[in-house]
């Protein structure tokens, strides 16, 4: 490791390992002053508006050129602001008002994996219930799927239910996928996930801002989601429970200013109670399948919508005067061709010949007493 | 039948007969003229704007006097306007923009039931698919319920599906319903809900601008449907395939600046696509309650009353996306959609539609460049 960006890859290594991620008086603090003059001043155990005296002991322990190497064994790199690699979507944060008390931008993102972080603008976060219903990890993976075919990156956590699901389809499609981890990108959590988390390794990227070896938090959770959200152009929740940590992420594509969708499912599903709470509250946009995400964050032209059209019946190809005249046909009994005239409003002899052609076509159907509605008219 | 309108009523009852329900042609004559000169300018087989001496000649074969007789040994009545039972709202009809060619007043309303229909302010519409699914029903029949023990008339249709599924809910929860049909009151279509519709001509009310033995039609239940709106306070769309004929109906409630309601389904469900495409097109909210849906309906006694609350704004009655897209028009200078849209977060298509929505209220104006604020947006 011997490049320009060095004493600040390891300033901020070192840092990573004090606070916790997206506390605000750490992320505050360097974005005023710089990682390494936050580094230096906690190094030389000078005082930091009275903040940070109680963590500046622990820096004395740490070795961020060790942390780095092996990190590098083990195929993690630490990707920094000012690194061709570095995300510039997840700058954003700088400037985006906190939730819960964290925020601000990551020290810098732990990164396995072959898939390069910052080629991914359009990247989409697919994010959701854990404890999700069948119908959720459907939709969530068919969703995913159809992203992934339109060259959009997925990018979830590592969770049962809809995150893994996304993760699937992403792969199923054929398509570049990330999850972002609340723990060490070396770690597993959950431990059910490995098969996945390897896989993601080996073909798409794992990333976190908590240093290798770290474990997962609910805190960690909460500033985890900020990323999610940050990484990508906008956030799609497909099941979540009122009080669901999805939410959360839905929360900060909003203060991030990036589209938050939300998937719709049965009103009788308390797992889709708090999608159909950001839809209501008008913080999110309903979508019911990739096309319409699509649509909503411009991806690849697609964002001049065509309205989802029913499929042509064979009556939308009647002449108007045909039409009329089937429209005219009582739907529960034969009626005489006098009343169906009457009914259209027009004479007795074009009734008579546009039913005559209706009936070539089975909209209508010759019977004793008349003529009653055919096969066709009940497509 | 003696009363002080009865010229009036003749009038009507033959010019029922004459025009199909919601024809421009007749509903405008007689905004224009009132129904006693139309019935008389006919009767004298003069010609009026050419259009209408095709009908002239059947008047001479209708005994409007003999019609009302026998109605009323049905057990039927005619209401029209000025009777004491004729419900104020329906008169909104008048400024209505027509849908597919139909609209204004009907005629007058024949009425089956001990209920009377003016009383109903507070009514809302069910409507929904004929091809309900088991998870449609049971939701039509929870809302319905829901309303109707909060003291909330429910108007339908008399259909399969989601109408019946609405009465049943109504009933079950002894509150009052009310079906509009495309047929004469006397008439029972589909033959199934004999036994439905009999319940309700005994214990609430059977209406129908079309005269008894009218058979029904596909152009009647469109012509029907701007009823339904125009009856009640807003409506629920519960499940709507693509292009079921429920969606007419919402549209009429749009026509007539009611409330339109939506309720999700899952996105896998061909029988919610409609509803779905309603929400994203911002034309209705999403409710998946009779709380939700009595919220927005300002129905007495829900929880929005507890809530102290701001000087209402002629802005706070806006739609949730159409404010959106307000709050996103810069104070200071035009704009154009583009960048609205931008700043919203919303779709291109779903912007402009707000914005003409807005213009019509004058919230907002479109100038040379773009679209900036207007009156309304200033107060």
């Amino acid at each position: 490791m011997t490049d320009a960006l060095q004493p600040e890859r390891l300033a901020r290594a070192a840092l990573s390992r004090l606070g916790e991620p997206g506390d605000l008086r750490m992320t505050g603090l360097v974005h005023d002053l710089g990682a390494m003059r936050v580094h230096e001043h906690l190094s030389g155990e000078r005082d930091l508006r009275g903040v940070l005296t109680d963590i500046a002991a622990r820096l004395a322990s740490l070795d961020p050129v060790r942390d780095l190497e092996s990190a590098d064994r083990l195929g993690i790199r630490f990707v920094i602001p000012g690194d061709p690699e570095w995300p510039a979507q997840v700058d954003d944060l700088t400037h985006a008002l906190p939730v819960q008390e964290r925020g601000g931008m990551p020290l810098g993102l732990w990164v396995r994996g072959p898939l390069r972080i910052d080629q991914h603008r359009d990247a989409v976060a697919i994010v959701g219930s854990r404890s999700a219903t069948t119908y959720g990890e459907g939709v969530a993976s068919r969703l995913a799927a159809d992203l992934a075919q339109h060259g959009v990156t997925i990018v979830s956590g590592a969770a049962f239910g809809i995150d893994k699901a996304a993760h699937r389809g992403a792969l199923g499609g054929g398509g570049a996928t990330v999850a972002v981890l609340a723990c060490g990108v070396d770690r597993v959590y959950p431990l059910a996930h490995k098969a996945l988390l390897d896989h993601l390794a080996d073909h798409g990227a794992v990333v976190s801002e908590l240093p290798p070896g770290s474990a997962p938090t609910r805190a960690r959770f909460l500033a985890r989601n900020r990323l999610i959200a940050a990484l990508t152009r906008g956030t799609i929740v497909v099941e979540a429970a009122v009080r669901s940590g999805a939410l959360n992420t839905a929360n900060w594509a909003d203060r991030l200013s990036r589209p938050l969708m939300a998937v719709p499912g049965p009103v009788t599903s308390a797992q889709s109670a708090g999608v159909h709470q950001l839809v209501r509250a008008g913080s999110a946009q309903l979508v019911t399948s990739g096309a319409d995400a699509r649509e909503i964050l411009g991806v690849a032209g697609t964002h001049l919508l065509v309205e989802p059209r029913a499929v042509q019946r064979p009556r939308d190809k009647l002449r108007p005067r045909d039409a009329r005249v089937l429209e005219a046909v009582p739907v529960s009994r034969p009626a005489e061709v006098e009343s169906i005239a009457r009914t259209a409003g027009l004479g007795l002899i074009e009734v008579q010949s546009a039913l005559v052609r209706l009936a070539r076509e089975e909209f209508v159907v010759r019977v004793p007493s008349g003529w009653q509605l055919g096969e066709a008219a009940r497509v």
